[in-house]
């Protein structure tokens, strides 16, 4: 886990990630949605080319939550070719083929390649298109290679916001390099039983069995032990939890306690 | 891409997708995005646990945009054991760790588990929490196994209707089983030029280079060849290209056309 950690943190800071072009957005919701994503998975660059309703925008801050940092150094350009002049490596999102000829690539892909790309120091950027209609021709031309999101054909119509996080999700994926990884392990307030502690237990579970007579006929007996003890094999139990069954066991056995004992003696049983 | 596409109709036809279950979510809006989410990305069992503003409610199915199929059928429950009586396996997506020991796993992983469970016939869901707080811990202890989406942890607050897509995207990827699949390629209008064509070009290239004495020291011509091809190499021209690429080249190369031969001949030139 502590590896794992340390993967998390170092490349994240070292790969630069893609900058986040939208060009002629026409709602403030979807500019301030699309920052939030972008924060979500570690994105900071945010350009705006002709946002519709003109710029700072109150309904994209309040739709970033704390994702404003973004909103306050977002950059505004008149153009898309102004927008990524500094940029070395750039892909268009786009839900149809257009009439030009590129590579098409999925998400996985273009944050893999996009992520190599940051890695010898080439600086990146994903352009994404207006709400109802993505971009022209002309705007696909100015870009190097195209991204396509695996959506269903019959409804293929993406927020853009969304569409944001898919990508700033996969160049997550690129920077964690591990798709298993997660922000927290599985709680370990108390610490995963050893196989002796649960050997114990099945030797308890089973002679309070045999007490009772429970594994009849006797000939069935190796067979009732196994799919008996699979059960809790599966549960992968704590020490704690280890601990609580054995105290439901003797509970249930019937075993006189302390008190009992103590009880049993002052009257004389 | 023949056999691409086949992958792509038939397994998500045949894996029945996980119901995704929002516990008492508070704004229309993100039910609504939630909804259009899931149809992005093949998913149609929409349950909601007691919607803060009820049901039917028209913010969402606003915001579900052509999505909105998935709202006609949406079930109500009082509460989540009700919404998940029906399923066999169902994972809580949190965005921090709870008292509970529970297997905590990356959207990744638990697609691969949810998948694997459909393809055995076993009905699966997820649930998502309140816009604010998520889940009770004795939510939590209802359900099998947790998703935790691997944010960026200084900025670690998630959208409902963002966690779902990336929930939904994952879903797909494993439907697909290809996460380099994209629903369209390359636009191949022109084919891809064979290596012939483009070889041919760059002889004419060259023919017309040193024509004009562009190789200069002869003893560079090599290295230039070189460099010269693989500008062109790099661009993976199409046919089409090939041949705008050869008329470029005449022309500058100031050829006659037959119109110029037949003016030459009626001037006597």
């Amino acid at each position: 886990m502590q590896l794992k950690m340390e993967s998390f943190e170092h490349p994240s800071a070292a790969l630069p990630p893609p900058a986040i072009i939208l060009v002629e957005t026409q709602m403030g919701e979807n500019i301030g949605a699309a920052a939030r994503a972008m924060a979500n998975f570690g994105l900071r660059d945010l350009r705006l080319v002709r946002p519709r309703d003109g710029w700072p925008n109150e309904r994209a801050r309040a739709a970033a939550s704390r994702g404003d940092a973004i909103i306050d150094v977002v950059r505004l350009y008149d153009d898309l070719p102004a927008a990524i002049a500094d940029l070395e490596l750039v892909y268009a999102t786009t839900a149809r083929p257009h009439d030009i000829a590129k590579e098409v690539e999925s998400p996985a892909v273009a944050a893999g390649a996009l992520g190599a790309a940051a890695a010898r120091g080439a600086r990146t950027g994903v352009v994404f298109g207006r709400e109802k209609w993505g971009l022209t021709s002309e705007e696909i031309g100015h870009v190097d290679r195209i991204i396509t999101i695996p959506v269903d054909p019959i409804f293929a119509s993406l927020n853009i916001a969304q569409a944001v996080i898919l990508v700033a999700y996969e160049w997550r994926r690129v920077v964690l390099g591990d798709p298993t990884w997660t922000p927290f392990a599985e709680r370990e307030r108390s610490p995963q039983a050893s196989k002796a502690d649960v050997f114990a237990f099945f030797t308890h579970l089973e002679a309070a069995l045999d007490a009772v007579e429970f594994f009849r006929p006797e000939t069935k007996r190796p067979h009732m032990v196994r799919n008996l003890r699979q059960i809790f094999q599966k549960a992968r139990l704590s020490e704690q939890e280890v601990r609580t069954l054995r105290g439901v066991l003797a509970a249930l056995e019937r075993r006189p306690t302390r008190r009992d004992a103590a009880q049993a003696a002052e009257t004389g049983e």
